[in-house]
């Protein structure tokens, strides 16, 4: 159900072309309310495409009626004539729906630099298109459309009493902290105002998509959008919403790092024992983004002198001859010394847990990335995107 | 040659067992003088081998009279047993050579975590026989002992009218900057103090090796050790000094490059346009540590948005719109844009050049990089390193 499975939400996803396949590629998510609440967070990169430039304007008032997402081309460095595009897409959802442009956020994935008349034309198509299938149960069909190397969608949904929170998600590369090339819709029918949804979305993506590092690369695209309709007529208590905000915002995250492109291990980096929470994601992140260390689990390698090294490149608070490392368990390293032998370690389930005690402090942070591959390689080298 | 090629400098490199293949693997290089002047920079890493904590301490009173190298073991987290190795290394040079343990560097390289009683006794037996067989001609069998994983020796000489330098260096993965998995002896016949010695070594390495980032990974054993004997009775100009220097690691970081695990390009990265030269070098360093580039290098794909995703993600001074690139003399972007079609561009030769010019002032860097590549992952998945 993804999307349309909170009240007030029609949905639709829609072929026209974008895809060589045939398959959807452009999705429409537009909010029935009663109300009309919206909030974002966008890509750190500064190369930001023309969808992120104008969603970031149509954002700032916290007021969002509708969402059209694309893939099969990310508009991004295509210009004046990209910017357009995207601003066409917006005021023909807009004129359809009989709303303002300025209430339609607009998402592209895809490759870098397409966004010309041919693509134009197939992106207005597919918001004509998209608009005529909205329905209650469009919310599998978005998800499908907005699919690039993912193989399969991402849906979750959390329900809480009389309230409901859907999203949909697609990203399987580029997956970075400042949310790379993934786009993530969640819907609910809270009733929320629009610095709540502000406030719970960036706690929420915080601790979930910001610490999904799967190959370190940042795109230009990322969006994460919330969209309230308050159809339930309950307003929760912030914390409560917050909480199952970010029970759906880690499972589509896991659902993402489960489908990272050509990886063949999930690795969950748990790091403990750290002088404070910014010191225990540094320290996952260097380690999550160690191609020696990445390369190691692909070969189950359980090579903590990989992980201890990526560790000794942070600014971080430990004493390398004081630190603990356990693969799946086992403890291969203690005070920065050979403890149990390697062999012990089985790294062959896809599911690998290495744990890192920097024994300074009590504060702790999880990092998920994905090991480095053949297939990750070839992914990525073979075709363009 | 190599580290003979200077006069005063003996030389030798034996064969101990410490390689399962009988090739050398300890090396050792002693100062005959008149000077004994030493200078080293190292890994900036802060999880050091045991070989780096003692080599800190020799270096500080830019005194040294022989190095001892060993590859086949990194003796890196290896607690105070690994420790007392080193010690006892530098102590069985200094008895046999008739100088002060204080005055020996040791360098180690191999796997992390190999250290034991076995590693240790060979090691001391390299120190027997590697004195026994010093000779003026012996650089070339001590290039040889220090290599890893490398397919070649590396080894540079530099003349500039009655003074030489001449050089050997070892690595051929986890290149970084703060020098990594490298190591490196330069001797000189020079007649330099050690103050001058530091200072050019400090801006030579500064403007090669650690502008040298195959994998972006740092190692914990690097050094780059510069000895100087005054044979030649000449005390150059020290920019001439510096200058030759420069040139002769910059031939040693290209013959690294070259040499890279598994990769099939060779990349250099030219920033130009730059508001400074921090900026410059942050923005190479981007690009050359983008998997995504890297893997889209490896399938001769000039895919100029990855260049700029990665460029996106630094704060150098730029406007992502007005920021040109071209792949191999082919400029397929330009301010931001599109501009001649990919398929102008030729990336079969394995030297590639990317030119990245930000449009904002006049300061410019380079750094060295490689590919992304099925062969990476193979060697750094398949066997401990």
């Amino acid at each position: 159900m993804s999307v349309t499975a909170a009240q007030g939400f029609e949905a639709a996803g829609v072929a026209v072309g974008l895809k060589s396949t045939g398959a959807n590629d452009v999705a429409v998510v537009v909010n029935r309310g009663p109300k009309k609440v919206g909030a974002a967070v966008f890509t750190t990169n500064r190369a930001k495409a023309n969808p992120i430039l104008w969603s970031e304007q149509v954002i700032g008032d916290g007021l969002v009626e509708a969402i059209v997402l694309n893939s099969g081309g990310a508009n991004c460095f295509t210009g004046s004539f990209g910017f357009q595009t995207t601003h066409q897409t917006a005021e023909k959802a807009a004129e359809l729906l009989g709303i303002g442009a300025g209430d339609v956020l607009v998402c592209s994935t895809g490759l870098i630099g397409t966004g010309d008349e041919v693509f134009r034309g197939k992106v207005l198509d597919g918001v004509d298109q998209g608009i005529a299938a909205l329905s209650t149960d469009g919310g599998e069909a978005a998800s499908l459309a907005i699919m690039t190397t993912d193989s399969r969608p991402k849906r979750s949904v959390v329900t809480r009493g009389d309230w409901t929170i859907g999203g949909m998600a697609k990203g399987a590369g580029m997956l970075a902290p400042g949310l790379a090339t993934m786009l993530v819709v969640v819907t609910t029918d809270a009733d929320l105002d629009a610095a709540a949804a502000d406030a719970a979305l960036r706690e929420a993506t915080r601790v979930s998509f910001d610490r999904l590092d799967s190959d370190g690369c940042m795109s230009t695209n990322d969006q994460v959008t919330l969209l309230a309709s308050g159809a339930s007529g309950i307003r929760p208590d912030p914390v409560e919403f917050t909480s199952a905000l970010t029970e759906l915002c880690l499972d589509l995250a896991a659902q993402l790092q489960g489908d990272a492109e050509g990886a063949s291990h999930d690795i969950t980096i748990e790091v403990v024992g750290a002088a404070n929470e910014d010191d225990a994601v540094t320290v996952g992140r260097s380690v999550a983004r160690n191609n020696l260390f990445k390369a190691a689990i692909f070969g189950n390698d359980p090579n903590w002198g990989r992980v201890l090294a990526a560790i000794g490149t942070t600014d971080a608070a430990f004493d390398p001859y004081d630190v603990d490392v356990s693969f799946n368990g086992v403890r291969v390293c203690t005070a920065g010394g050979p403890d149990r032998p390697r062999e012990e370690v089985d790294l062959t389930p896809r599911a690998t847990h290495i744990l890192i005690d920097l024994r300074v402090g009590d504060a702790a942070a999880t990092i998920l990335t994905n090991d480095l591959t053949h297939d990750y390689v070839h992914e990525n080298s073979a075709y363009s995107s």
